[in-house]
């Protein structure tokens, strides 16, 4: 679905700063439950806020392993602002009609969730620290079904395929440009 | 902690309609879930964070039961107007100064779950339908604990001594008076 690879770039990058990135990935795991919990809220029925809610949670079990990660490596938890990504990504987003704001928010909430999980292969396979390989692999498996299950979530308000091409295109432009600092999604 | 008990008044009403009662209990939980995420989100420390996180995942783990409770009874979840009381307690909070912001929204959180546990205690006792009765009594066990956390909390940005003095006389007065509605906190 994504419609090009991470840049070597991102990973050199990446590799040269994990302890940015760790810092950076905690806050973008805390995002995740928020953003999940926010979508709960805006349509109240029950087999979707009960999704939203085990999704949130799952989200915040990663957060708390992210924060391990950087109490093991001696980190504190600080402010870092954001990549340039997310907010790039949510141009063209519709927001006045409930059903299509709803189509568009899952629809970028997946596409995050791909890039997201195409990062932590490419981090699993290459990093050498032996505690972050092993939390990366741990998030690999069961962040593997949260795009796709975005997008069926999505069919609810409509029909996700236009969007998820539009995005899709929009992402891969902002990938390709990347950014210069050491973000999970820059 | 708390100044007075709940009025009888308010069994009454919400044995008299344990549905409504429910779909709102539904509702808290989700709400203290955004809540306590919410002062994560004012406060990047790591172990703050960590425990919010944790108190998160649990108050949506009491949404999700309160979801499976309203299915058994085959009830929808849907849109409900919040009880006055949240509102009305946090009449005089102090916002403009972080530390001060901090320790009066962990008070007024924590008085929230004092009341909350009171009246779970009272559910359980009273309510005649053996599977709510097993829910209100799992929560009762697990919600303890909540007030004392957020008082303890509530140390690191001041003392919350006087905040409690000041937010439980209000609270009472609330209670007092109730509300024509049912909810957990009318």
């Amino acid at each position: 679905m994504l419609l090009c690879p991470s840049p070597p770039r991102w990973l050199d990058q990446a590799l040269g700063d994990l302890d940015t990135l760790l810092l950076d990935h905690a806050h973008c795991e805390r995002r995740a439950a928020s953003t999940v919990l926010g979508f709960s809220f805006r349509a109240p029925e029950m087999e979707f806020a009960g999704q939203m809610s085990r999704l949130a949670r799952e989200e915040l079990t990663h957060f708390e392993m992210a924060l391990r990660e950087l109490r093991r490596r001696n980190l504190p938890f600080v402010a870092l602002p954001p990549a340039a990504y997310a907010q790039r990504l949510a141009t063209g987003m519709r927001k006045k009609v409930l059903d299509e704001a709803m189509v568009d928010s899952l629809v970028v909430a997946g596409i995050i969730e791909a890039r997201s999980h195409e990062r932590l292969v490419l981090l699993e396979a290459a990093c050498a620290d032996p505690h972050l390989k092993a939390f990366y692999a741990a998030l690999v498996e069961s962040e593997e079904r949260h795009a796709a299950q975005m997008f069926a979530l999505a069919e609810r308000w409509g029909d996700p395929a236009p969007r998820i091409a539009f995005f899709a295109a929009q992402e891969a432009e902002i990938i390709t440009a990347g950014e210069d600092v050491v973000r999970m999604h820059s």
